[in-house]
């Protein structure tokens, strides 16, 4: 198209992008000469309606121009018979039907954005762009002719490459059984689902349906991770969660932690296949539940993105991960995966959905530790930050835009409530917050479900509906935390007696002692305790996990960092004064402790919405440093170091400006029996 | 390399290619720079073999050289090992070991050929190339490195990269849980099946072994026929066909031709998947003959390459055929196909095996078409050639360098021996070859399986091992044309009645006569006649023949062809002389008629065993004209014509020279069969 100075002006707001265009230009096609993002499925046929745009009239000195009312043209009769039938918001015009007459300001409203912004909840957590892989396109296909003899499929083909632009095509075999019966229904118009590969690769037809099918596309983002399956459904037109779902990992029956799961497959023949089964038909399960609960089509689902970690990742691609349970831990595949969803036996989505793996970084370090670094992006940190992802594994990231560091951790499940005798899942019931008057050890507390303390008028009736059934990881990280400010439970990790600590609620258990939260006995409920071997399994915990993030600051050749990120599905939960009187993270002004949720999850919705973030986190990932903490000498070190709470070497200067700990000591030379857990341990 | 005018010059034979090399250069080395064909699978390790020379010494005055003794450098220890090992045939030398140290003429032998030519028996048929798509490559791969951890995939694809400059790779889940054990057996060295896509796609890994391993790698050509399915077991090393089989296709219980196999699909809800779950039975059942056969291992299989007509094809892709049962006879997909064979369930192959179908030319003209212009190659004759794949449905092509046409024509399974009364397919006991005496009208005939005459001594013994059970394909041709040129039968199809004949072989059957070939009764087998509905079905086929033929001819704007070339799986069996007094074919000289045996077959084979061929396919049938014969009003004609034997219109000169047919007439007014039945075909 020419254009000349005397040609209307255009201006598009907000992208302020600006162009001549001769009279009687589509809205649209300025929009898209101009790279206007402005949305369109029918291709400019007034069909589809996404591509609504709201011209403004009047004087705009910013840009020099006025506007008058016959900026645009008049109705025509495709606009105006979609306006009777559906309706218009006032003032919205179809910017593929009204043509440009005079100079004109025109508001692109988000909905008509493809790569809409989406605004999320947590202010810390970047805005996730749309940019879907998978979209619709509606194409108008030429018929059949016997004396220019080709495929249906071929003719589709050449529609999507002369109408869109798309030049290098697939479709599977279940489509092409589609193509016929809805080209015939269609009357030779279609809308296909299209999946666009972010690696140029070719593209990939999804799904076909007659006509112009106005349907949402979805998606699932998955965070499979050693304990918990966490799913969200999105739309991938907006990015909105229509529902979220976790399940218990099934695996778990096969052996708790990562390792152990590792020895499983090692010891029987077949293990791995039975824990690939395993997982595979809990995936299912899960995302049935989720498109029951937002009432939608499985075969709407196209996409889902895993993140994982690398014995999760192993175990559903279906491969054995014995490698990674010994040096060098070496991974089958560590590029990021893109495959059919059928291959996982994925079968509640669409046949033909299509399945997209983040990079692993190391062999300790999985596609989880990747999303993390995608949602909280340290490589783009002007300060140093530290990003731990607290789990059944602790994923561990040092960085800002200079360089990268990242580890794994084996803090074990504890954090989550698992190997803690009165220990539970996060479920309505369990106590998640704890508070200790240091002056008479009294302890009250919040159970999840429950918005009160147990001290407050009309606590237990109200509890009475879930009961009081035990402890989630949180809470026993509070509760420890609070042992130690109130001089229950000294530097080294020792409970002290009721005579020591002059609280009756410090009750024996054999040869040490246990601190009573709750006794539900009188009610038939349990007795809820902290003991002694609850706080050895939170001190190899917090141990490993410290040890983690120190060997990084040594690589790095720092003593301290700017700022701490927690994250991890119940990194939300966890206070950041308790977290650092436990010493699970380096000391560090509390305010700049942030949480960042399930950043894992996050960045799995990332790479679900945005097909550039699959791009942009394959290359991060080969700039990440990986550390591998269980040939580093000096971990072992740190790790032992880190035992005592908060630490037995490292000076916490930030925290002391905040709590003052009670120097208590309650060894009376007879106990041993941390050590030698923690020898065992790591051996 | 810098090479100088001192250097050594080595020359290669059989190429002629010849060039300077420093003293010390491999062999290899030097054949690999100079672009000679010279095998290698270890990448130049001494393992494999593949890379046998054999120098030559003394005076070349051709090539104005000497040779002496020590051209080549000494055996070094791995040469010698080798030989000492598995031993070397005198006068050979390993490429890779063997050094260049003064002038010499090197000979590639044949079997250290990548390329190597495949001498066919036929002689008229095309040369084999072999440029097989999967072949082995051995590698050694990078171990693990904690401090720069990648994946095992990773770490091999670098090494394909670096030891055979192969970039874009792919590995299925099945192969990659494969890897990990194979590389730690092979110590780091695996070999690889890889297999390059023709049209520069990603290479994807089939398989992997530990170490260097020696194996054969095999595929199957398989021609999918509506009545039969024929199969070869190819090694894509030397195109070595190991065994062959064929069985007849299963869904003839659905309807003997492709007509009413649409129909059937139409008709039946979830008939067309009735269908491709009978064809894809069967196809495992026939592949797992033909490894028990050759005694491979199923899962040395790595490729199939399909032809078949449009139906079939679809049939085998899971397609619902209907379309192409009504004009305008729209293909789902017209172009090539590569998919893995897991998506037709072909499970008697290795699980990644991948599956190459021949592109179709129309919706009446399919892959099996495609595979006799790649055999027959009509784009590339002088002469103008029409080449007819007499089947089921006879493809017809003609065509010369300059433009080729094609064309399918329904004959009906009538050439197969089935319609026929005492039709019967081709084996031990059918009657194959047939003469008549023209003065006593006694016939004589040969039966498969029986190398004599029926009139011989001794063939009534030697019978009774299988019987003389029926009349195959050419056997009805023959005797159709036999009793023509006997006067038995007249030219419109009439057979006389032993009154008019003057032989009491023809004997009344109802209104209609039959000719007695063969009276079995007395011992208890079969009469065995040629009756009035046999010649009936003979005429609607052959005239279909001819009319394809015709309209060929007509839009090129010939009268005349130079060359025919008979070809289908039956071709090679049908006499030209018989061909043409049945008016089946143009008249053209005798020495003209050639017979190609199963084209399609044969097409099929070169595509397998060379993927250059498939995109000299892809792109021939881009060029080929379709001509649809279902609406072309002048097919009408021409079939009506052609029903006379040998025509009612057109002079058959140069079958004049040859036999002349005598004037008989046996109408008696009161016969009317034909036009009425072949009115009805027709509607």
């Amino acid at each position: 198209m020419n254009t000349e100075s005397t040609d209307p002006l255009v201006i598009f707001t907000p992208s302020g992008k600006r162009g001549r265009f001769p009279v009687g230009t589509p809205v649209l096609t300025a929009a898209r000469q101009l790279g206007v993002d402005l949305d369109s499925v029918c291709g400019g046929r007034g069909i589809c309606s996404r591509c609504q745009i709201t011209p403004a009239f009047g004087d705009f000195p910013k840009h020099g121009i006025t506007v008058s009312r016959d900026a645009l043209s008049d109705w025509n009769s495709t606009e105006q018979r979609y306006k009777d039938k559906r309706g218009l918001i006032d003032g919205r015009r179809l910017g593929c039907q009204a043509t440009i007459q005079h100079d004109v300001v025109i508001d692109v409203p988000p909905e008509s954005q493809v790569h809409k912004q989406v605004v999320r909840k947590a202010a810390s957590a970047r805005t996730i762009i749309m940019d879907p892989a998978t979209r619709r396109f509606f194409v108008e296909v030429a018929e059949p002719d016997m004396h220019d003899p080709t495929g249906d499929l071929e003719r589709l083909k050449r529609a999507l490459r002369d109408q869109w632009q798309i030049d290098d095509l697939r479709a599977d075999l279940a489509v092409l059984a589609k193509l016929q019966p809805a080209l015939r229904k269609g009357n030779w118009q279609v809308t296909v689902a299209l999946h666009q590969d972010h690696r140029g690769g070719p593209a990939r037809i999804l799904d076909i349906w007659p006509g112009y099918h106005d349907t949402g596309l979805y998606g699932l983002a998955i965070d499979l991770g050693s304990t918990t399956i966490a799913a969200h459904l999105c739309d991938l037109a907006d990015g909105q969660v229509l529902a979220s779902s976790g399940v218990m990992n099934p695996q778990i029956r096969f052996g708790e932690d990562l390792m152990s799961r590792v020895s499983y497959a090692m010891m029987n023949p077949g293990g791995a296949g039975e824990m690939t089964e395993a997982v595979r038909m809990a995936l299912n399960g899960l995302v049935q539940g989720l498109t029951t609960e937002a009432g939608i089509d499985p075969a709407l689902i196209f996409e889902a993105v895993f993140v994982c970690n690398p014995v999760m990742h192993h175990l559903l691609l279906g491969l054995d991960p014995v490698e990674l349970g010994q040096a060098p831990f070496a991974l089958a595949t560590s590029d990021s995966l893109s495959l059919p969803a059928a291959q996982l036996d994925l079968s509640t989505v669409n046949e033909c959905a299509q399945v997209y793996i983040l990079p692993c970084i190391a062999g300790h370090v999985g596609a989880d530790a990747a999303a993390v670094a995608l949602s909280e992006q340290p490589h783009k940190s002007k300060d140093l930050v530290l990003v731990v992802d607290v789990g059944t594994n602790a994923e561990i990231i040092l960085g800002d835009e200079s360089r990268v560091l990242a580890c794994s951790s084996p803090t074990g499940p504890a954090f989550e409530g698992a190997q803690i005798s009165s220990g539970q899942r996060a479920a309505p019931g369990a106590i998640e917050r704890v508070e200790i008057d240091p002056a008479t050890k009294e302890p009250r507390f919040r159970i999840i479900g429950l918005d009160m303390w147990s001290d407050e008028d009309g606590f237990a009736e109200a509890a009475a509906a879930t009961g009081i059934s035990g402890i989630c990881g949180s809470g026993i990280i509070e509760a420890v935390a609070e042992m130690r400010m109130a001089g229950i439970l000294d530097p080294s990790g020792l409970i002290g007696s009721a005579e020591q600590t002059g609280t009756p609620r410090c009750i024996a258990e054999g040869r040490t002692h246990a601190y009573t939260i709750w006794d539900g006995r009188p009610e038939g409920g349990p007795l809820i305790t902290v003991t002694q071997g609850d706080i050895r399994a939170i001190q190899l915990a917090k141990s490993a996990l410290y040890a983690g993030a120190r060997l990084l600051m040594d690589e790095m050749g720092v003593d301290k960092v700017d700022r701490v990120v927690l994250a991890g599905a119940f990194g939300a939960h966890i206070s950041p004064k308790h977290a650092m009187v436990l010493g699970m993270i380096p000391d560090v002004a509390l305010d700049k402790v942030q949480s960042a949720g399930n950043a894992a999850g996050t960045g799995a919705r990332i790479a679900l919405c945005n097909s550039a973030a699959r791009a942009e986190i394959e290359r991060v990932v080969q700039q990440i440093n990986k550390i591998e903490t269980a040939i580093e000498p000096r971990f072992q070190e740190h790790f032992v170091a880190a035992s005592a709470i908060p630490h037995a070497t490292d000076p916490f200067p930030e925290l002391a400006q905040v709590v003052s700990l009670p120097d208590v000591s309650f060894n009376t030379g007879g106990d041993g029996a941390g050590g030698g857990r923690r020898r065992k341990r790591r051996g």
